[in-house]
């Protein structure tokens, strides 16, 4: 009998935003698995490791930097064998997710490639936009309103259009791109309500209004705007 | 010295799905808050009830059923003033929130009320929308997709635009606008890429097919629809 596949989702950050399923899962697990940047560190990894058991197996699956997906996608290739050899041999495998697997997450590229053949169960866990609103101290989305969740890397003019049409927005993985961000902003007259979050639930967590983000933001922040409602920040 | 507020997110229903710091916080707790339904029974309250301490004290927020907004309001208002007694006395009081505090979710009221005033953190949780996710076995959004969360009782002809210019959309709060959101859907020739899940994570979870959905769908049901993924149901 084949060993299960578990995609856990381990929340923001701070290791206690973790569900007590992912932490019963990953403190029983017989195999861990987590993506890192060019082999070396792993986020994923640094949430969980203070519930990692000494004699369990790791498979890191090495992310190249690169912006071709060619090589990406080989190693998802190469994770998902090695995953495949210890669920075939009847181990479970935990898949450590920042955030949650299914919310913007690379555990797509390993669903995609065993779900179909192992038993599978997503756990979803705490996103880093439900955090980013409670740092800032502001509701995300009330009553009936709309919220759009956009990526930073979307074309200016687009970004403008979809924000111009929007009521509530969180615009996800900023980093290079905050500057175009704050310009897109600030034409639609909406700088003054929108709030900067870096590194939510972390020690080294940074919570600004907009206008006085830094002109450099890493890869894990997030800009939180909610037209129309009172001063906020 | 005045105690201090905490919002905590309990998540979707499943009693594990709440946080490692949810569940410190229920269990070392000197007075609980939470809404119920005209006295009735509490969401909130059941998926924490097995972690709530027996000595602990207890303000239900009874929500009187209207759709006037003025007899919800005064609830708040003495909900608020019962919590702003506790925590004058020196006493933390933890407000249990389902899903997550500042998701749609009715903390906001209190928020409102109490965080000028008193020392106030929120402790994110798990939303049902990544819960759905989880139980449909399909991502929400990837990469660059833009993620649009639509409340059900919107307007047709607003929904039909709104969901014709998205990407991935989840419609939240379903309940009795379900008819009405299947022809949306079918309009827009995006029936098949769609799925119905009813209280995800709970026992009596339901995930179907949005063609094969119930014709009454109780309020904490849930459509996800992607397009142009693969299919996926």
């Amino acid at each position: 009998m084949s060993g299960k596949l578990y995609g856990v989702g381990l929340g923001p950050g701070d290791p206690e935003l973790m569900t007590l399923k992912a932490h019963r899962l990953i403190a029983g697990a017989q195999v861990i698995a987590y993506p890192s940047l060019e082999g070396g560190e792993s986020f994923a990894r640094s949430i969980a490791a203070e519930f990692i058991p000494q004699d369990c197996a790791e498979v890191a699956i090495s992310i190249p930097m690169s912006v071709a997906r060619k090589p990406a996608q080989d190693a998802y290739d190469t994770g998902a064998a090695d995953i495949a050899a210890h669920l075939d041999a009847g181990r479970n495998v935990v898949v450590l997710c920042e955030g949650d697997p299914f919310f913007y997450g690379s555990f797509m590229y390993l669903f995609s490639r065993l779900a179909d053949r192992y038993p599978t169960e997503v756990v979803p866990g705490v996103t880093s936009v439900t955090a980013c609103a409670a740092a800032l101290g502001r509701p995300l989305a009330a009553r009936n309103e709309v919220l759009t969740i956009i990526p930073g890397p979307m074309a200016e003019d687009e970004m403008r259009d979809r924000i111009g049409a929007a009521e509530a927005v969180a615009i996800i993985k900023v980093g290079r791109h905050l500057a175009k961000i704050r310009r897109v902003l600030q034409s639609l007259g909406h700088e003054a309500d929108a709030g900067y979050i870096e590194r939510a639930s972390l020690p080294m967590q940074k919570v600004l209004p907009l206008a006085e983000a830094p002109d450099e933001a890493p890869y894990f922040s997030m800009i939180l705007m909610m037209k129309g409602h009172d001063p906020w920040l």
